[in-house]
């Protein structure tokens, strides 16, 4: 019991320090959001079927990181999110004026992940770049959906 | 040496009856022009190391034809001519005025096909269309290149 309330406590330690790098790793993106993103990787998407698909450019600051399986992976991820949710904009500052949609529809960034509702794409983006240690951004992307 | 010629003149014969076909399919092209192209396939084509990427729409007219072998690789040629030649336009006819550069530069249809040089993209297209028997049509296409 005793044994059972130290691993309790112990894991309340363990979640406030994983907490507090989590909000450090924030903070280091936010600092790093004004470097250049000049490396990174094109990847592509295509749905089974062949009726819908999105390439996506994906930048970070050196080929090193361009070449980790996290980078590699997330720019998977985010074809995948373009081919299936169809955004029309990277970031909610694009959207035009007169347009009423909500940004979690229409915008990239602030769409729920796909494979993660409880997450935003923005929100997974920012914790790669903790992970990685740069500054990691979508610069651009297309979508082809057939007859569209 | 008889046999020899014998058989020269067949091969000529064959040349003849390939070259009637050839443009019989091409006529049925032709005609065939005017039809819908609803069916199809988006592809899509990443060169190695991520640096540059395409995606391509097919059309056809039946799904039936989409799913084919010769249409699929037609449309795997296609967007890995996209994604190394970069051109601007699908066809010469939409060239801007003012824009000097030579059709075989900048649109796909008149760029020499990367994997034969002997034919333009538009002619590889023509033969697919006469051995499917449908209209088949590039209808748009998107590239990305990294920091480009």
């Amino acid at each position: 019991m005793e044994c059972k309330q130290t691993l309790e406590a112990n894991q309340g330690d363990v979640d406030k320090a994983a907490e507090a790098l989590r909000l450090q790793g924030f903070a280091q993106v936010s600092k790093r959001s004004g470097r250049e993103t000049k490396e990174g990787l094109i990847e592509a998407y295509v749905h089974t079927g062949g009726r819908v698909a999105a390439i996506v450019e994906l930048g970070c600051e050196t080929d090193f990181v361009a070449r980790t399986t996290e980078f590699k992976e997330l720019a998977h991820d985010i074809a995948m999110q373009v081919a299936a949710m169809g955004p029309e904009y990277v970031d909610k500052s694009e959207i035009e004026e007169g347009d009423s949609r909500p940004a979690a529809q229409v915008s990239l960034l602030q769409q729920p992940f796909i494979k993660d509702n409880s997450s935003s794409v923005e929100e997974v983006i920012q914790e790669i770049a903790a992970k990685v240690g740069e500054n990691v951004r979508v610069l651009r992307f297309s979508r082809l959906a057939l007859g569209e």
